[in-house]
């Protein structure tokens, strides 16, 4: 897409610094490195969020994150950890809207990346999981 | 493995929500629900974490998460968006030792569920930068 950064970045047009490259993915430093090491893997196709890929190029996509993801861990022996990430949509905080994981290594004691989960468990009731359960399956039995 | 709280669900052993299942993976409701339609996604198979999945592994998980993502925001119009998350070590949240994916909705103005990522692109020059890049690649070259 002709506005598109990642795309740019795809054919060369603005500078990374890439870490890996085959014909699906493109993996490089995130230039705001959440955690020393925070790399992003794009696949090299416009695909805006996660909803609009297929299962063939989520196959292809997805088969290179764990040799990447081990190439990030083992390049420091102070990361003890990581937390993959994509987001989708303005409201879960993606902002490039050309699908993108994030690899984010975590260290001991590193506060400069957080996630808050709040544990809601106490206030769903059987019945309240289950019309949630049946809303999802609805959807995938449309989807099948 | 036996005392795997997600390998007991797998089995039946202990029961859950869940949403979809298939010969790899079987999807259900987080417990704790983040917010509301939270979802899990695990392999069968147990791993421990992503670092532990080879390409094919991989590849079939991964081509299972649009349609169960694309199911999950359907099933609700108040769905606006979804974070897709894998924890990977204790420093990085993962408190369950079965590799699993979070599949978080999210909706407008919600606050039960927060990730904080600092910029510290100011921090970086290009020396920093392209020492990080070159011990990533060195690793990436070991793997292969
Ligand atoms: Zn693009
Ligand atoms: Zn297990």
């Amino acid at each position: 897409m002709t506005d598109c950064i990642f795309c740019k970045i795809v054919a060369g047009e603005i500078p990374s610094y890439t870490v890996y490259e085959d014909d699906v993915v493109k993996a490089f430093l995130d230039i705001s490195q959440g955690t020393p090491g925070h790399t992003l893997v794009i696949p090299k196709k416009h695909v805006p969020d996660l909803f609009a890929y297929d299962e063939d190029l989520a196959a292809a996509v997805f088969s290179r994150i764990p040799k990447i993801a081990r190439a990030v861990k083992n390049s420091n022996p102070a990361i003890k950890g990581m937390n993959v990430i994509n987001n989708n949509g303005k409201v879960a905080y993606q902002s490039v809207f050309h699908s993108h994981i994030h690899l984010i290594p975590r260290y001991s004691n590193d506060d400069d990346f957080k996630m808050i989960f709040k544990d809601n468990s106490g206030k769903y009731n059987d019945e309240k999981y289950r019309k949630i359960q049946q809303a999802i399956k609805d959807q995938l039995e449309d989807e099948q």
